[in-house]
């Protein structure tokens, strides 16, 4: 029998709800306007929205759970989001206590963390499929960061594992958002590499980045400009972007030598220009792994773009009912 | 019923092992030389000879097994021990099969790292025991380290993780044993503290090493030397080992934010002196941990000493038979 799941990719600008359904992937999609200027609530009435949308397409009790991916920190039982930096005036949510009565039926709810969701979608949906431990890097406005161990997300203490963006490399190096000397974000980060990017090519006139800013001083370069300046064959972006996967190599290293966990995969939105970064990180990434440890280490581009996130969060839903596989279907 | 087992530490001059009762500890120990240079087989033999000592001293089959903490390379059975860095011309033993024949008997045989064993002795019977989850270091020759998660070891994907002495922090800082720039242990591990040492110490004639040291140069000076001085008051030595606890506390913080698991316990030879490394260490840390994980972290020193291996190798044991528990006992 096929099952399906709702996943939900809940960003400060858009929500966005896959119907997937297992080993296929999405079958349909939405987005909607968060309107998070509008409250918590009213949120939580589009997540919900969103949701019965994609549960139309299907005969009824055909979806098995919900899984939501957000930014922010999200408790141990994975019910309630807390501080979710993209949207402003959330505190602490239950969501699934929030959603349950707007969706009329009492399915599995899940909350997750987006790194580990777009981790898990990978896992099962991505370039982790072959590989029942990796270690996912985010590239986008920070760096985010997972652990897969045996096919499942590894949480931690508290299930706040996998911030490879906070780890250091350069202890007295520059400081990332969250006060961390020479952490990989301070690197790597939007902000980070496009402040480096526009220092390092300012004065190269010739670079294409000067024809796609129209800023003299670079001050409005993205990394977006800089993939894009890769590819179209741009000397100096290319070394920009070398520079940021040399970074890379050094934390992932330190990641290898901790876990014995020797692929990584890297997603966010780097797609064509990846290599660029990539190409780096691997040659340098052995100098930073012991001997005995080198065997193997493997970094890959993950293909999948946002929805690996969404596939991810409905993955939890399947994950938990192949936990309880053996108990008796819940009442709904 | 009493449980027993028995916890080898196999080093490349003394072979340990004792008698141990689960929950209660060490009964009795005993301890012989290695004889590294006499080959593999010879020092087979030696560890059945100690094993045998040991059961000698409880009832015919009240031993329900051997486990064998060591440095070098261990398999994913737990079964073979290559490449022992303290062993000269030991390539790789199955150590089970070998042990087996010299025991009379068909009991379970387990080799394990020396730094998990140590972290696994600490989880049950040391400074872990309150914790389910945290980070084992070991300041020794090198830096060991060790993952115990949910009281148990956290082997990563071939047996390989917990190596933090050679995580980096710092991409282009001085190089350690194993090739990696800026790994911990170029600045903790037994040479590279001593030579630090030496060279801040040198022209500080006043401090208490010169009595200590017969080399004028202080060539001669160890980790043992500067722990003796910090605790006799020495201001030079006190500030050598805040400069390695500054150094740790930045390592751990990359581990807290990849693994969320915020308990650290520092073992190994430190002893009496730990605080004038630990206290820097806790100083430092939190200012390498992102701020959703900075709660609850602490760094607290192990008491058990070298027992910590043979407690954790013959745990080992134990951890097999809560796993079999429901199966028929094996015939010997």
């Amino acid at each position: 029998m096929k099952q399906y799941a709702v996943g939900v990719d809940l960003g400060g600008t858009y929500i966005k709800a896959a119907l997937v359904e297992r080993g296929r992937g999405v079958v349909q999609d939405v987005s909607v306007a968060t309107e998070a200027d509008q409250g918590p609530e009213h949120v939580i009435a589009r997540i919900a929205g969103a949701i019965l949308q994609m549960r139309a397409a299907v005969p009824e009790d055909a979806i098995a759970g919900v899984g939501v991916g957000a930014p922010g920190v999200i408790n141990w039982a994975r019910d309630t989001l807390s501080y979710p930096p993209n949207i402003p005036g959330w505190v602490s949510v239950d969501v699934k206590a929030a959603l349950t009565p707007l969706l009329g039926a009492e399915i599995p709810v899940f909350v997750e963390n987006d790194a580990n969701v777009a981790a898990l979608g990978s896992a099962h949906y991505g370039a982790g499929i072959p590989h029942d431990h990796f270690i996912m890097v985010t590239l986008g406005t920070g760096v985010g960061g997972a652990i897969i161990y045996n096919d499942r997300i590894f949480r931690g203490a508290t299930g706040g594992a996998g911030e490879i963006g906070h780890m250091t490399i350069d202890y007295e190096g520059p400081i990332d958002r969250s006060g961390v000397a020479g952490a990989i974000e301070a690197y790597l980060g939007q902000r980070f590499l496009s402040a480096h990017a526009a220092d390092m090519l300012r004065t190269r006139t010739d670079s294409l980045i000067h024809e796609m800013s129209t800023d003299p001083d670079l001050d409005d370069l993205t990394p977006k400009m800089l993939y894009d300046a890769a590819v179209a064959g741009d000397e100096g972006a290319r070394e920009v972007l070398a520079w940021a996967g040399h970074k890379l190599g050094c934390v992932l290293g330190s990641v290898i030598n901790l876990l014995d966990i020797r692929k990584v995969v890297v997603g966010g939105g780097v797609a064509a220009a990846g290599d660029y970064i990539l190409g780096p990180a691997r040659r340098t990434v052995l100098r930073y792994v012991m001997p005995g440890l080198r065997d193997d280490v493997e970094i890959i581009l993950e293909t999948l773009g946002n929805e690996a996130g969404m596939l991810g969060a409905a993955h939890l839903v399947f994950q938990y009912l192949d936990e309880h596989a053996s108990l008796p279907p819940r009442s709904s």
